[in-house]
């Protein structure tokens, strides 16, 4: 049936050093759009495919890293619901009231097992993408930067991560998808999860310290996009962390690189379609180069210590 | 919350006219596997990628078009509960033994107002894309002709399209993603429906007759692969009806052509993903060319006219 | 050795019914750079890749068509020699003086057997593609519309083919990469030719008529660049000849369209190289469609009649 | 004019330290055709799309690197007056008979400044690509690994690098296209250089040692074949050194990995085409990085090091 429950990753919200070099960085060279500032200096971006008002938003503060992750979900019943069944789980929440956030309903806040924010919402305006509904034209075509299609998962580090793979899969109904194993081949390092046919919405990775973030990630249409998106990194200097290349968790064809506060980002093309009768996969050790970075089939240094 | 109720499109079958003719076409060119013959002389396939048994399945008659279009549900007892709304609904259902088709489990059977014959599964054989699911490489090298991903969807063309359309919105759940209207300005010519977050996992078209088939649907990974696609087609000196082009509806990258019965083949990539709080989109009568044909923004004579 | 003789396809000077119709068409549409207009209102355009001041030059007349197609040739002494030769071979030339076409040197203007008027020159005023010549960045990011790489070839409809094909391969040392012929199995009906690696710096097909243009055609990066076209051409309402396709001549992957005027233009990508040592290739009467037309492998009503 | 001299890279005589190891590499993975052995053990190859007998060969060794590089030129006159011109220069050369090398004529063989041994040839075998030259279909289907469209050039470090240069643009008529300088501003650490419009046929680096192999280069078709590529290199755990990625110098989309024996290769795709009337491009010392992996802007410390 159609989708229901959670719907997808909804907002990010992301700290930043400088708030106008961000602003630039965002609208020129990511191509994200403005669409708003609240009274305590949060910006709202979205992207132009997106119709809901925002799903990127960034504040200043002394140090870069995630505030927290938002899920849509399918209505207001359903957030009761979930608050009901996070509780259930032992979960302590918070509502926090529509407009707390620019032109966003209330919101069900609480923390998971990895130390994260997470948040749920059913509304958000709808802005539009530009195209309208009768007889719309098939993109937007004045825009500028890399172009993504939407804000897509994030994937974050943590350290009870059992637990929060637990809370997804049990209270939200999330399915896993992929997960690669420590050297002790039972212990995941890595979980993917997916509320939809996405073959993750969310995504977790065993870390020592608590409510890191790995990236926020967005998808763009094609391969050929993410060599567009390496060109347009590399003509406005910014720091590339690793690609153009292909992951072996999900297929991704992607490019991992930093916002001007050390953030990560990735922008990303492709990876199969998942149905809850796929049979998970599983990555160990020995392999987890190729999970993460298919083609060198090694991780970088990186990946396992650089987060914000 | 991960997909429930139906899943996705889980098999086509399809009558042809010249049975080892169409085998040599759906494993040679369309470079389908062959998994199995029955004891009624139906012959079954799968793309590479798919992991259940079979998704399009022939067999010889006297003439061309589709005997019946199944979906796969998430299981044994969604299946009863699907069953069970669907006599709700008033339709009258009849249930299939396991093993009437190849490596499939129980299905339950019913004609929709268009006339067409629908299946709900839950099971077939898990035969695998030939990778494993532990440290697996990302695609099965060994392939031929156009290789898609998999069976997608299919149009179908119908009398009682509205019938139809209540059927799988009102007791399967699925959402309108787009519909184009008649030159009333109120009636529907076309419907596109979707279980997930597909565009269309089925569609419909009114039509004189019931119980014709448009096309049956196959996904490729890119706009390159439409083209390598088309390529092969030519080759093989496959009829063309159009394409490589565009739709406006569901943005979809297509080329459509005809197997040697005349059955009508689509190969697509791409298209948009659809949530359940995006606002369906209409096409009005004077712009249903560019629905259909975005490029040409005008439908060919064919379009209206050849169903099998 | 490097290129000598003529190096490429230099300049289009094309008839349009509407200047500032057409000069929004160019800009916005085709997304060409205007870099000029001469004192006769002559508007002059370059592709942003482009080093040289202009490559297609529009002008209002009362009937569309080509004036005169332009050549570029190594320097002012292989200018001397080529129309030393051009006199030999009995053709009669004219010179024109630097800055009768803006930012143009001198040119040699001739007509060829099958009625065009072709023209060769040295210099034009370089431009730039604005990125430099010392550690540049891979391409100019400021860009509108189709965008394509540069102006590269025309397909010109004439009487006397055979003697156009003579001149340039004994005048100009061009190649005959690929030739289709008429019913007769020995007329040409078609000729491709080459002063380089490109599979046709122009070509000729046999007509009723001199001196007709069926199409000026621009490079594109890729297949997908193909497709964006078309979508910008949908979008802006411009009347699609056909394509996307491919071509069996040269490969080229295609889109064949019309400006406001009915100028056909062309947008491709790809093809192969072609070097001396090759064979020509030959298609016959019956493949005639697949040549022009690979996926459809037939000729539209428009291909032999619709020119200017 | 068509191209005339020397007009491409011909053959890369390779040494490998296992013959049938490197075989297979070569046919399974690179997707080669073998086309001989000679009396001497040596394996010959060319691509599908490649119309001569060999284009790669390959023999066994103690020691991997590259024997030599051949490039063919236009005719048997053209071979002599290069040879004369050879000799003019100070260039001792040799000549090699006809079937010396399986399938090939008279080769003129000469050591340049950089220690490397260049051969010219004008004949050899047409084999053919396999479709033929009447109404011949796009591209040849039945093919294995990565396909590559032809043995595009190579890169090669030496000593002399200013004299290999010099013979290159003086007795071959090579133009240079880009050149890369060593920090002291005025020395070449890299030039690239083209007898057609190819943005490069050969390249050299400034290298201690001379007689150096940085790597033998593929053409592809796309950068989407240059993603497939990757993936099949992963599948058979060939060792990458760089890639995907861009090249600033010629704008390439590349992947460099290594054969069975540690020589380096290249499948790229695209870059821009190259005439006499463009000026050359130069990257200082400190855009070195961007000049060759323009993605991650700087080198990686097997570039300047890693060589057979």
């Amino acid at each position: 049936m159609a989708m229901t429950g959670v719907l997808r990753p909804g907002h990010a919200v992301v700290r930043v050093l400088d708030l106008e070099e961000s602003v630039r960085f965002y609208t020129e060279v990511m191509g994200l759009k403005e669409t708003g500032r609240d009274a305590s200096g949060r910006v709202y971006f979205k992207t132009h495919a997106e119709h809901d008002h925002s799903s990127f938003v960034i504040r200043k503060a002394s140090t870069a890293g995630m505030d927290c992750f938002g899920f849509k979900v399918l209505d207001a019943a359903t957030l009761d619901r979930l608050e009901g069944r996070l509780r259930e789980h032992g979960v302590a929440t918070e509502r926090r009231p529509a407009g707390d956030m620019l032109d966003t309903g209330e919101r069900v806040r609480f923390q998971i097992p990895t130390g994260h924010i997470i948040e749920l919402y059913a509304d958000k305006t709808r802005i539009g993408n530009g195209l309208g509904f009768v007889n719309p034209e098939v993109w937007f075509p004045d825009f500028k930067g890399i172009n993504p299609v939407r804000m897509d998962h994030s994937l974050l580090y943590g350290t009870d991560l059992d637990g929060s793979r637990r809370l997804f899969e049990e209270v939200f109904g999330f399915s896993l998808t992929e997960r690669a194993l420590l050297e002790d081949g039972q212990t995941d390092l890595a979980v993917f999860l997916t509320c939809s046919t996405k073959a993750h919405d969310i995504a977790f990775v065993r870390h020592a310290e608590p409510d890191k973030l790995h990236h926020v990630s967005f998808l763009l249409q094609s391969w050929e996009q993410v060599l567009r998106a390496a060109d347009i990194l590399s003509m406005n200097r910014v720091s590339i962390d690793i690609g153009p290349t292909r992951h072996g968790i999900t297929h991704g064809a992607t490019i991992y690189f930093f916002d001007p506060s050390g953030n990560r980002l990735e922008t990303f093309a492709g990876g199969y379609d998942y149905y809850p009768d796929m049979h998970p996969i599983t990555w160990t050790w020995d392999e987890v180069g190729a999970a993460i970075f298919y083609h060198d089939r090694k991780l970088n240094e990186r990946f396992l210590t650089v987060v914000t």
